[in-house]
């Protein structure tokens, strides 16, 4: 394992696409755009002597034209060129490439690795879609959108599932500090990326889509030291019968043992979620409520039914709903009509006004033993959803650590989430959604005191073994 | 148990209005409003004395002004004046009533049946938000969205789920035959509604929203006589501890045992889900993919990592991927990459154009032995995901019984997804959704299965018991 030149690859400050092109629809042409279109501010160079220029800038005919070495090449070419390649760029001196070209055989890989070793340039790849570190308006990548910039990094083994999370994130504006694409790993892998983004100051909290991990102890070392310094999720897919063989075929490795692994992963102080869904909620989650320590939760609602539903997913996640102290109680009886719910879930009737939420919200916020509020709301014609969410929107981005929200329906609720959101508030598609992120940072926490639990042995007992000799 | 003069309540021909108003925001405008927004053919008639007319409409000061009895009457005035109101829509000759007011007490209640029985006059509520039947352009609700016209009915303890689950029904293009707030349920309760939809053929099937069941015996007998003809999916809140309190505080009612319940849905051939997520999930499968009869499921997907976790998802569901015929696999390697999958999970590489997609679904769909098959598909640069849609519209049009789509992302797949949705084929947030609806399938054939294993018991051996007397 080894982390020498990781920022070369995902803090490079020049990069060069080599098969750069202007074909619509191909890997060349989608790779120079997306690096054309962010707001990179290092030099870009491309390579591929049948252009004379791209956009307008200079095209080289070959790596030996270009005018200085840049840290990162872009390769996008057939197979059999690949290794001829990375021996050019290391003799000129670059450190980092990210091989795109799908369908080398075994001898092209190692040829590959034998012409990288010598300059130790570190490959990215190969059959991978590339990296993305929005802060440096980096998109080497030839995925169909840009991101965010934001503290979440994601690892993913699958290509696929970086430009669905990519286009999840968008809508939702979760941004991130980095977003990587492993490919087939025959240098760069969960082990190197991770050690690099332990100590990485950009990176909150770390994600990742694994299907196979081929060195486990260097995983499990650097998963143990990033999930010391920040959480960890992993969906670890092919656990089953059938997934085992889709994904056999997939990335040509083959998965491990399940158990074995869920063991690991909690040893190793990361969180396991199951499905997409979970790890969407989990990004979610990270990204905007992380800071959150609460230990018991406060359900205010505008129709009973999502309350109940919320309070039966607490009950079922072993998530503590609080009793109402006597003051917030008596704010509340005066703030509320006589109807509402005297209780935990607070149910503050159909027909409520904005002004109505925001005096609820208010006189929880105030009391810190309300723990977290979930704030549910179900369309109504009294009030519009988007006034309600711009009435309480001051208080939610204040208190966004302590508020996660549910705005039930679609679009008449679409405009209240996106105020949400601007609002920096943790945002779920149903009340059992996030109830379960909220235990899952329980969870998390107590994944967190089991692994700080196991203290180094202590060897002020332990006396060398003398031989006369 | 009684459907008598259901017909009233849910297809009348002539609706009046009792509180109807001008007042922005107020029950009696909104229900108003949404009377006279859709297109409904019958007659609607407006009481209340403060207005001479509404909107141009002649508006009664009593209800012994209205020329004719309305088949329907929406009741939206204080808790004190509802009996009164019912006892002279009794005598007119009026048979339903909506009461959406709220807080009325138990004395209030009583009088208000009191009033009703002599006539045979039904009601739905108290404190309910009414009821939608869009084929016949029926808005007696106060929900602030219509519903499209379809065949699913939706049955809800909570008005709050009813105006949830119109919103996201919108946005999904998924229709009802009718929607009904049941709130307080003073007369009309669960098994009068089951009891009528069983034998009504403009719902293929049933969903219901419940905290508690007050008449067990009479639930159970409309639920089996339902389940009989049709799919029942039944969400029952207030299952756990905190939950049932929340649930007490709602609707006035205790919770049963859950344990009882879930025993009773299972012998009456229902099927229950835990989350408003499976319920949505049911909606759409039920609305969409409900005539599927397969047993085995093919994945065709874009990219690797969805394929690995829709196969994950099927295994640990119990869910057979089917091996592919030998044929089916000729024409595919005919019609994809060297680099495909050759197996199911179907993998036609993330470079697929259009028609990689077209070629690969017909071929799956020419081959009854496929089974069902889940169209999975990540965003790429490579080819828009409408453009993606818009090829295969045709195809999955004809075959929708037999396709389910998974199209991973937001804004990129947002067009695809609404071609889709145009097509009718059911479509799912993730892969490990989609493979759960199609597990509920068959679990759902499974439950009637064992229930229709159930005979009557054979009587040809009995003997009356003779005594000399």
């Amino acid at each position: 394992m080894s982390v020498r030149h990781l920022d070369r690859l995902l803090e490079p400050t020049s990069v060069c696409v080599i098969g750069a092109s202007d074909r619509a629809g191909s890997v060349g042409a989608t790779v120079w755009r997306n690096l054309r279109a962010g707001a990179f501010a290092g030099a870009i160079h491309a390579v591929n002597p049948r252009h004379a220029t791209l956009d307008g800038v200079a095209c080289h005919a070959a790596v030996a034209d270009l005018p200085t070495a840049p840290d990162l090449a872009v390769i996008c070419t057939p197979p059999g060129t690949v290794a001829g390649l990375i021996e050019q760029l290391g003799r000129l001196g670059t450190r980092a490439a990210i091989v795109m070209t799908a369908g080398l055989d075994s001898a092209e890989k190692q040829a590959v690795l034998d012409a990288a070793r010598p300059h130790l340039l570190r490959i990215l790849g190969p059959n991978c879609i590339g990296l993305l570190t929005p802060r440096l308006g980096l998109n080497a990548s030839f995925a169909h959108t840009d991101a965010l910039a934001g503290d979440l990094a994601f690892i993913s083994q699958s290509g696929a599932l970086v430009t669905a999370v990519l286009d999840w994130a968008r809508a939702r504006r979760i941004g991130f500090s980095t977003l990587v694409s492993l490919g087939e790993r025959a240098d760069v892998d969960f082990g190197d990326i991770l050690d690099h983004l332990a100590s990485d100051e950009h990176t909150r909290s770390i994600l990742l889509y694994i299907e196979s991990i081929e060195s486990p102890r260097k995983f499990m070392s650097a998963a143990r030291a990033a999930a010391r310094n920040k959480p960890v999720i992993v969906v670890k897919a092919g656990r089953a019968g059938k997934g085992v063989k889709a994904e056999a075929s997939h990335t040509g490795a083959l998965a491990g043992s399940d158990i074995v692994f869920d063991a690991a992963i909690r040893r190793a102080g990361m969180l396991r979620v199951d499905t997409l869904q979970d790890l969407f909620m989990a990004a979610e989650t990270l990204a905007r409520f992380g800071g959150n320590r609460d230990d018991t939760l406060t359900i205010m609602t505008n129709g009973g039914g999502g309350g109940v539903m919320a309070a039966d997913a607490a009950a079922l996640a072993g998530v503590t709903l609080g009793d109402l102290s006597e003051a917030t109680r008596a704010r509340l009886d005066a703030a509320l009509p006589p109807t509402w719910s005297h209780a935990n879930p607070v149910d503050i009737i159909g027909d409520a006004p904005a002004h109505r939420y925001v005096d609820t919200l208010q006189a929880l916020l105030d009391d810190r033993a309300s723990g977290a509020v979930l704030f549910l709301h179900a369309p109504t014609a009294i009030v519009r959803s988007d006034e309600v969410a711009r009435a309480c929107a001051p208080l939610v981005r204040e208190a966004r650590d302590r508020v996660m929200a549910c705005w039930l329906g679609d679009a008449a609720v679409a405009e209240a989430r996106s105020v949400f959101a601007e609002a920096g508030v943790a945002d779920y598609e149903t009340p059992e959604e996030a109830v379960r992120a909220f235990a899952m940072l329980g969870t998390y926490s107590a994944h967190h005191r089991v692994r700080n639990q196991i203290q180094p042995q202590p060897v002020d007992k332990f006396r060398p073994k003398r031989t006369n000799c």
